[in-house]
Protein backbone atom coordinates (compact mmCIF):
# COMPACT_ATOMS: atom_id res chain seq x y z
CA UNK A 1 0.00 0.00 0.00
CA UNK A 2 3.29 1.98 0.25
CA UNK A 3 4.15 4.22 -2.77
CA UNK A 4 7.12 2.43 -4.81
CA UNK A 5 9.99 5.06 -4.06
CA UNK A 6 8.65 4.44 -0.34
CA UNK A 7 9.17 0.60 -0.56
CA UNK A 8 12.14 0.92 -2.75
CA UNK A 9 14.28 2.90 -0.77
CA UNK A 10 12.80 0.75 2.23
CA UNK A 11 14.58 -2.72 0.69
CA UNK A 12 17.60 -0.77 0.37
CA UNK A 13 18.27 0.52 3.39
CA UNK A 14 16.98 -3.27 4.62
CA UNK A 15 20.19 -4.71 2.86
CA UNK A 16 22.70 -2.74 5.04
CA UNK A 17 23.98 -4.61 7.93
CA UNK A 18 22.35 -4.23 11.37
CA UNK A 19 19.40 -2.45 9.27
CA UNK A 20 16.28 -4.89 9.77
CA UNK A 21 13.02 -4.06 7.52
CA UNK A 22 11.66 -1.70 10.81
CA UNK A 23 14.48 0.19 11.03
CA UNK A 24 14.49 0.67 7.14
CA UNK A 25 11.17 2.04 7.43
CA UNK A 26 11.50 4.65 10.10
CA UNK A 27 14.87 5.58 8.84
CA UNK A 28 12.36 6.17 5.20
CA UNK A 29 9.96 7.84 7.14
CA UNK A 30 12.46 9.96 8.95
CA UNK A 31 13.88 11.22 5.21
CA UNK A 32 9.81 11.88 3.99
CA UNK A 33 9.37 14.05 7.22
CA UNK A 34 12.79 16.00 6.19
CA UNK A 35 13.14 19.08 2.95
CA UNK A 36 13.67 17.62 -0.50
CA UNK A 37 17.44 18.97 -0.09
CA UNK A 38 18.42 16.92 2.54
CA UNK A 39 17.04 14.00 1.65
CA UNK A 40 19.18 15.23 -1.61
CA UNK A 41 22.20 15.38 0.24
CA UNK A 42 22.34 12.16 1.46
CA UNK A 43 21.07 10.74 -2.18
CA UNK A 44 24.47 12.40 -3.58
CA UNK A 45 26.60 11.65 -0.78
CA UNK A 46 25.91 8.03 -1.42
CA UNK A 47 26.41 8.34 -5.46
CA UNK A 48 29.32 10.02 -4.89
CA UNK A 49 31.10 8.18 -2.64
CA UNK A 50 32.99 5.77 -4.96
CA UNK A 51 33.63 8.71 -7.35
CA UNK A 52 37.33 9.05 -7.35
CA UNK A 53 38.32 6.23 -4.87
CA UNK A 54 40.65 3.90 -5.71
CA UNK A 55 43.35 1.50 -3.15
CA UNK A 56 46.67 3.15 -2.08
CA UNK A 57 49.39 1.84 -4.10
CA UNK A 58 51.66 1.47 -1.17
CA UNK A 59 49.39 0.37 1.88
CA UNK A 60 46.31 -0.16 0.15
CA UNK A 61 43.72 2.04 2.30
CA UNK A 62 40.93 3.78 -0.01
CA UNK A 63 42.25 6.89 -1.15
CA UNK A 64 41.86 9.63 -3.60
CA UNK A 65 44.80 9.72 -5.04
CA UNK A 66 47.28 6.80 -6.03
CA UNK A 67 49.51 7.63 -2.13
CA UNK A 68 46.96 7.79 0.84
CA UNK A 69 46.95 10.72 3.00
CA UNK A 70 48.93 8.83 5.66
CA UNK A 71 51.56 7.16 2.96
CA UNK A 72 51.79 10.53 1.88
CA UNK A 73 52.43 12.67 5.06
CA UNK A 74 55.77 13.54 5.94
CA UNK A 75 55.02 13.65 9.73
CA UNK A 76 54.73 9.56 9.76
CA UNK A 77 56.85 7.61 11.64
CA UNK A 78 57.69 5.52 8.69
CA UNK A 79 60.27 2.64 10.77
CA UNK A 80 56.71 1.13 11.49
CA UNK A 81 54.04 -0.57 9.58
CA UNK A 82 51.11 -1.65 11.29
CA UNK A 83 49.33 -4.35 9.05
CA UNK A 84 45.56 -4.71 9.67
CA UNK A 85 42.66 -6.25 8.14
CA UNK A 86 40.48 -3.67 6.58
CA UNK A 87 40.74 0.37 6.16
CA UNK A 88 38.08 1.00 8.74
CA UNK A 89 40.41 -0.73 11.41
CA UNK A 90 43.09 2.44 10.44
CA UNK A 91 39.78 4.76 11.73
CA UNK A 92 40.16 3.19 14.89
CA UNK A 93 43.78 3.03 15.05
CA UNK A 94 44.25 6.55 14.13
CA UNK A 95 42.43 7.35 17.24
CA UNK A 96 45.38 6.40 19.35
CA UNK A 97 48.84 7.60 19.08
CA UNK A 98 50.48 5.65 16.50
CA UNK A 99 52.17 7.51 14.30
CA UNK A 100 53.36 4.94 11.98
CA UNK A 101 52.18 3.80 8.65
CA UNK A 102 49.76 1.03 7.35
CA UNK A 103 49.13 -2.07 5.53
CA UNK A 104 45.73 -3.58 4.95
CA UNK A 105 45.37 -6.86 4.40
CA UNK A 106 42.32 -7.27 2.93
CA UNK A 107 40.59 -9.62 5.05
CA UNK A 108 42.04 -12.12 7.38
CA UNK A 109 41.76 -16.09 6.54
CA UNK A 110 38.68 -17.89 7.61
CA UNK A 111 38.62 -21.68 5.81
CA UNK A 112 34.87 -21.72 6.93
CA UNK A 113 34.33 -17.73 4.75
CA UNK A 114 36.32 -19.56 2.05
CA UNK A 115 39.44 -16.99 2.59
CA UNK A 116 43.03 -18.53 2.25
CA UNK A 117 46.18 -16.61 2.39
CA UNK A 118 45.56 -16.41 -1.35
CA UNK A 119 43.05 -14.13 -1.42
CA UNK A 120 44.88 -11.61 0.89
CA UNK A 121 47.94 -9.35 0.52
CA UNK A 122 50.28 -11.44 2.01
CA UNK A 123 52.77 -11.84 -1.35
CA UNK A 124 52.25 -7.95 -1.41
CA UNK A 125 53.68 -7.58 2.46
CA UNK A 126 56.14 -9.94 1.60
CA UNK A 127 57.19 -7.61 -1.08
CA UNK A 128 57.18 -4.50 0.60
CA UNK A 129 59.15 -6.04 3.52
CA UNK A 130 61.68 -6.62 0.97
CA UNK A 131 62.21 -3.65 -0.77
CA UNK A 132 61.20 -1.45 2.19
CA UNK A 133 64.20 -0.72 4.22
CA UNK A 134 62.73 1.58 5.93
CA UNK A 135 60.65 -0.44 7.91
CA UNK A 136 62.21 -1.29 11.35
CA UNK A 137 58.79 -3.30 13.15
CA UNK A 138 56.06 -4.57 11.39
CA UNK A 139 53.06 -4.36 14.12
CA UNK A 140 50.64 -7.22 12.92
CA UNK A 141 46.80 -5.71 14.52
CA UNK A 142 44.62 -8.20 13.17
CA UNK A 143 41.69 -8.66 15.14
CA UNK A 144 42.38 -10.78 18.38
CA UNK A 145 39.98 -13.59 17.41
CA UNK A 146 40.62 -17.17 16.43
CA UNK A 147 40.98 -15.69 12.04
CA UNK A 148 43.30 -12.65 13.32
CA UNK A 149 45.47 -14.72 15.25
CA UNK A 150 46.01 -17.53 12.23
CA UNK A 151 46.34 -14.44 10.18
CA UNK A 152 48.97 -12.81 12.32
CA UNK A 153 50.87 -16.29 12.88
CA UNK A 154 50.55 -17.15 9.10
CA UNK A 155 52.16 -14.06 8.28
CA UNK A 156 55.00 -14.24 10.84
CA UNK A 157 55.55 -17.41 9.86
CA UNK A 158 56.11 -16.48 6.04
CA UNK A 159 58.37 -13.91 7.26
CA UNK A 160 60.81 -15.30 8.94
CA UNK A 161 60.52 -18.01 6.15
CA UNK A 162 62.03 -15.03 3.96
CA UNK A 163 65.33 -15.83 6.39
CA UNK A 164 65.52 -20.14 5.60
CA UNK A 165 68.41 -21.02 3.83
CA UNK A 166 66.10 -22.80 0.69
CA UNK A 167 64.64 -19.19 0.44
CA UNK A 168 67.93 -17.75 0.08
CA UNK A 169 68.98 -16.22 -3.59
CA UNK A 170 72.23 -16.39 -5.08
CA UNK A 171 74.35 -13.96 -3.41
CA UNK A 172 73.42 -15.86 -0.31
CA UNK A 173 72.95 -12.95 2.29
CA UNK A 174 70.67 -10.30 0.93
CA UNK A 175 66.58 -10.08 -0.50
CA UNK A 176 66.23 -7.66 -2.63
CA UNK A 177 67.61 -4.36 -1.15
CA UNK A 178 67.30 -5.83 2.25
CA UNK A 179 69.80 -7.82 3.86
CA UNK A 180 68.14 -11.01 5.90
CA UNK A 181 70.12 -10.03 9.15
CA UNK A 182 67.98 -6.56 8.63
CA UNK A 183 64.29 -7.86 8.91
CA UNK A 184 61.93 -6.02 10.54
CA UNK A 185 60.62 -6.58 14.16
CA UNK A 186 57.51 -8.20 14.10
CA UNK A 187 55.36 -7.48 17.44
CA UNK A 188 51.62 -8.58 17.69
CA UNK A 189 48.86 -6.05 19.65
CA UNK A 190 49.03 -6.56 22.67
CA UNK A 191 46.16 -8.59 24.44
CA UNK A 192 44.36 -5.38 26.29
CA UNK A 193 41.62 -6.37 23.79
CA UNK A 194 39.12 -9.11 24.59
CA UNK A 195 40.11 -12.15 23.11
CA UNK A 196 36.98 -12.88 20.39
CA UNK A 197 36.59 -8.87 19.65
CA UNK A 198 36.28 -6.56 17.32
CA UNK A 199 38.96 -4.15 16.74
CA UNK A 200 37.19 -1.49 15.30
CA UNK A 201 34.27 -1.39 18.20
CA UNK A 202 37.38 -1.16 21.11
CA UNK A 203 37.87 1.83 23.04
CA UNK A 204 40.42 4.46 22.43
CA UNK A 205 42.09 3.73 25.69
CA UNK A 206 42.29 0.25 25.31
CA UNK A 207 43.46 0.57 21.92
CA UNK A 208 46.11 2.33 23.06
CA UNK A 209 46.83 0.22 25.41
CA UNK A 210 47.09 -2.33 23.07
CA UNK A 211 49.85 -0.72 20.71
CA UNK A 212 52.31 -0.07 23.91
CA UNK A 213 52.07 -2.98 24.82
CA UNK A 214 53.00 -4.88 21.90
CA UNK A 215 55.31 -8.00 22.00
CA UNK A 216 57.83 -9.58 20.05
CA UNK A 217 56.44 -12.65 18.27
CA UNK B 1 42.48 11.16 7.12
CA UNK B 2 39.81 9.79 5.28
CA UNK B 3 38.74 10.72 1.28
CA UNK B 4 36.07 13.24 1.66
CA UNK B 5 33.13 11.28 -0.10
CA UNK B 6 33.85 9.24 2.57
CA UNK B 7 33.70 11.51 5.76
CA UNK B 8 30.81 13.64 3.72
CA UNK B 9 28.60 10.15 3.94
CA UNK B 10 29.70 9.13 7.15
CA UNK B 11 28.32 12.60 8.36
CA UNK B 12 25.10 12.02 5.79
CA UNK B 13 24.70 8.89 7.56
CA UNK B 14 25.31 10.05 11.31
CA UNK B 15 22.00 12.64 11.33
CA UNK B 16 20.00 9.57 10.59
CA UNK B 17 18.10 8.81 14.18
CA UNK B 18 19.51 5.86 15.80
CA UNK B 19 22.69 5.54 14.05
CA UNK B 20 25.79 7.10 15.59
CA UNK B 21 29.28 8.08 13.76
CA UNK B 22 30.41 4.20 14.38
CA UNK B 23 27.20 2.86 12.95
CA UNK B 24 27.48 5.43 10.16
CA UNK B 25 31.33 4.57 9.29
CA UNK B 26 30.65 1.05 9.45
CA UNK B 27 27.52 1.49 6.65
CA UNK B 28 30.11 3.60 4.44
CA UNK B 29 32.60 0.83 4.73
CA UNK B 30 30.23 -1.73 3.95
CA UNK B 31 29.25 0.32 0.62
CA UNK B 32 32.79 0.56 0.14
CA UNK B 33 32.72 -2.91 -0.45
CA UNK B 34 30.29 -3.04 -2.66
CA UNK B 35 30.06 -2.65 -6.24
CA UNK B 36 29.66 0.46 -7.92
CA UNK B 37 26.10 -0.63 -9.29
CA UNK B 38 24.91 -1.60 -5.53
CA UNK B 39 25.80 1.73 -4.46
CA UNK B 40 24.55 3.58 -7.31
CA UNK B 41 21.19 2.11 -6.09
CA UNK B 42 20.73 2.81 -2.91
CA UNK B 43 22.24 6.77 -4.17
CA UNK B 44 19.09 6.96 -6.59
CA UNK B 45 16.60 5.21 -4.14
CA UNK B 46 17.28 8.02 -2.04
CA UNK B 47 16.90 10.80 -4.58
CA UNK B 48 14.11 9.12 -6.01
CA UNK B 49 12.51 9.00 -2.75
CA UNK B 50 10.29 12.07 -2.80
CA UNK B 51 9.98 11.92 -6.34
CA UNK B 52 6.08 12.24 -6.95
CA UNK B 53 4.95 12.09 -3.32
CA UNK B 54 2.69 14.18 -1.96
CA UNK B 55 -0.26 13.71 0.92
CA UNK B 56 -3.37 11.96 -0.16
CA UNK B 57 -6.02 15.01 -0.20
CA UNK B 58 -8.49 12.94 2.13
CA UNK B 59 -6.56 11.03 4.81
CA UNK B 60 -2.94 12.73 4.33
CA UNK B 61 -0.99 9.76 3.86
CA UNK B 62 2.05 9.86 1.68
CA UNK B 63 0.75 9.35 -1.93
CA UNK B 64 1.97 9.36 -5.55
CA UNK B 65 -1.34 10.31 -6.27
CA UNK B 66 -4.40 13.17 -4.97
CA UNK B 67 -5.79 10.26 -3.70
CA UNK B 68 -3.92 7.40 -1.90
CA UNK B 69 -4.55 3.93 -2.14
CA UNK B 70 -5.83 3.31 0.26
CA UNK B 71 -8.69 5.86 -0.37
CA UNK B 72 -8.77 4.65 -3.33
CA UNK B 73 -9.55 1.16 -2.83
CA UNK B 74 -13.01 -0.20 -3.10
CA UNK B 75 -12.58 -2.82 -1.11
CA UNK B 76 -12.09 -0.87 2.08
CA UNK B 77 -14.66 -0.41 5.18
CA UNK B 78 -15.77 3.04 4.33
CA UNK B 79 -17.43 3.65 8.08
CA UNK B 80 -14.51 4.03 9.80
CA UNK B 81 -11.51 6.01 9.99
CA UNK B 82 -8.89 5.05 12.30
CA UNK B 83 -6.79 8.54 13.32
CA UNK B 84 -3.22 8.54 13.24
CA UNK B 85 -0.14 10.52 13.98
CA UNK B 86 2.03 9.54 11.09
CA UNK B 87 2.04 7.64 8.44
CA UNK B 88 4.07 5.23 9.30
CA UNK B 89 1.49 3.73 12.02
CA UNK B 90 -0.82 3.18 8.77
CA UNK B 91 2.13 0.47 7.78
CA UNK B 92 2.42 -1.19 11.07
CA UNK B 93 -1.93 -0.99 11.47
CA UNK B 94 -2.26 -2.39 7.91
CA UNK B 95 -0.46 -5.54 9.20
CA UNK B 96 -3.67 -6.28 11.28
CA UNK B 97 -7.25 -7.34 10.18
CA UNK B 98 -8.37 -3.81 10.12
CA UNK B 99 -10.24 -2.66 6.73
CA UNK B 100 -11.20 0.64 7.62
CA UNK B 101 -9.57 4.24 6.06
CA UNK B 102 -7.41 6.38 8.31
CA UNK B 103 -6.74 9.80 8.75
CA UNK B 104 -2.98 11.01 9.41
CA UNK B 105 -2.62 13.79 11.86
CA UNK B 106 0.89 14.93 11.29
CA UNK B 107 1.70 14.45 14.97
CA UNK B 108 0.57 14.94 18.50
CA UNK B 109 -0.03 17.37 20.76
CA UNK B 110 3.46 18.15 22.49
CA UNK B 111 3.94 21.37 24.42
CA UNK B 112 7.42 20.84 25.20
CA UNK B 113 8.11 20.35 21.26
CA UNK B 114 6.06 23.37 20.88
CA UNK B 115 3.59 21.34 18.98
CA UNK B 116 0.06 22.58 19.64
CA UNK B 117 -3.70 21.30 18.03
CA UNK B 118 -3.19 24.14 15.76
CA UNK B 119 -0.27 22.26 14.27
CA UNK B 120 -2.35 18.92 13.64
CA UNK B 121 -4.99 18.35 11.10
CA UNK B 122 -7.39 18.47 13.67
CA UNK B 123 -9.72 21.20 11.90
CA UNK B 124 -9.40 18.83 8.80
CA UNK B 125 -10.36 16.10 10.81
CA UNK B 126 -13.49 18.08 12.15
CA UNK B 127 -14.48 19.16 8.40
CA UNK B 128 -14.20 15.50 7.68
CA UNK B 129 -16.55 14.36 10.32
CA UNK B 130 -18.91 17.28 9.34
CA UNK B 131 -18.84 16.34 5.12
CA UNK B 132 -18.14 12.53 5.06
CA UNK B 133 -21.36 11.09 6.33
CA UNK B 134 -20.55 7.39 5.24
CA UNK B 135 -18.49 7.97 8.74
CA UNK B 136 -19.96 5.69 11.54
CA UNK B 137 -16.57 5.14 13.76
CA UNK B 138 -13.87 7.48 14.45
CA UNK B 139 -10.74 4.82 15.83
CA UNK B 140 -8.49 7.10 17.46
CA UNK B 141 -4.97 5.19 17.39
CA UNK B 142 -2.69 8.11 18.76
CA UNK B 143 0.17 6.16 20.73
CA UNK B 144 -0.65 5.37 24.33
CA UNK B 145 2.19 7.80 25.50
CA UNK B 146 1.47 11.21 27.29
CA UNK B 147 1.40 13.01 24.07
CA UNK B 148 -0.88 10.71 22.19
CA UNK B 149 -3.45 10.12 25.09
CA UNK B 150 -3.39 14.10 25.55
CA UNK B 151 -4.35 14.69 21.69
CA UNK B 152 -6.88 11.54 21.66
CA UNK B 153 -8.37 13.22 24.30
CA UNK B 154 -8.20 17.00 22.69
CA UNK B 155 -10.06 15.27 19.65
CA UNK B 156 -12.54 13.82 21.30
CA UNK B 157 -13.77 16.64 23.39
CA UNK B 158 -13.40 18.78 20.33
CA UNK B 159 -16.02 16.87 18.42
CA UNK B 160 -18.86 16.39 21.16
CA UNK B 161 -18.37 20.34 20.99
CA UNK B 162 -19.55 19.69 17.77
CA UNK B 163 -23.14 19.20 19.12
CA UNK B 164 -22.87 22.22 21.90
CA UNK B 165 -26.08 24.24 21.43
CA UNK B 166 -23.71 27.23 21.10
CA UNK B 167 -21.62 25.82 18.08
CA UNK B 168 -25.02 24.36 16.44
CA UNK B 169 -25.62 25.53 13.24
CA UNK B 170 -29.26 28.14 12.32
CA UNK B 171 -30.84 25.21 11.13
CA UNK B 172 -29.99 23.80 15.09
CA UNK B 173 -29.79 20.21 14.09
CA UNK B 174 -27.29 19.79 11.40
CA UNK B 175 -23.46 20.38 10.48
CA UNK B 176 -23.05 20.29 7.23
CA UNK B 177 -24.15 17.29 5.55
CA UNK B 178 -24.45 15.29 9.08
CA UNK B 179 -27.19 15.41 11.66
CA UNK B 180 -25.81 16.02 14.72
CA UNK B 181 -27.69 13.11 16.33
CA UNK B 182 -25.95 11.28 13.72
CA UNK B 183 -22.20 12.13 14.59
CA UNK B 184 -19.44 9.10 14.69
CA UNK B 185 -19.10 6.52 17.63
CA UNK B 186 -15.47 7.72 18.71
CA UNK B 187 -13.15 4.55 20.25
CA UNK B 188 -10.03 4.49 21.73
CA UNK B 189 -7.88 1.54 20.17
CA UNK B 190 -7.55 -0.66 23.21
CA UNK B 191 -4.81 -0.56 26.00
CA UNK B 192 -2.68 -3.87 24.63
CA UNK B 193 -0.22 -1.59 24.36
CA UNK B 194 2.19 -0.95 27.10
CA UNK B 195 1.63 2.59 28.10
CA UNK B 196 4.58 4.83 27.12
CA UNK B 197 4.78 2.26 24.47
CA UNK B 198 5.56 3.20 20.51
CA UNK B 199 2.79 2.06 17.95
CA UNK B 200 4.63 1.29 15.30
CA UNK B 201 7.48 -1.44 16.90
CA UNK B 202 4.54 -3.11 18.37
CA UNK B 203 3.88 -6.74 17.34
CA UNK B 204 0.73 -7.65 14.94
CA UNK B 205 -0.68 -9.54 17.87
CA UNK B 206 -0.80 -6.84 20.17
CA UNK B 207 -2.24 -4.35 17.81
CA UNK B 208 -5.02 -6.85 16.18
CA UNK B 209 -6.16 -6.77 20.19
CA UNK B 210 -5.90 -3.40 20.50
CA UNK B 211 -8.04 -2.50 17.36
CA UNK B 212 -10.49 -5.87 18.40
CA UNK B 213 -10.79 -4.27 21.74
CA UNK B 214 -11.46 -0.48 21.59
CA UNK B 215 -13.67 1.18 23.64
CA UNK B 216 -16.08 4.27 23.52
CA UNK B 217 -15.04 7.60 24.94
Amino acid sequence: MLPESVNNLISEFSKLPGIGPKSASRLVFYLLSKSVDDVADLGRAVLDLKKNLRFCDECFNISEEKKCKICQSARRDRTKIMVVSAPLDIVAMEKTEYNGLYFVLGGVISPIDGVGPENLRIDQLLERIKEDTDMKELILATNPSLEGEATAMYIAKSISNLKSPRKLPPDGGAIRGRQISKLPKITRIARGLPVGGDLEYADEETLSQAVDGRKEY
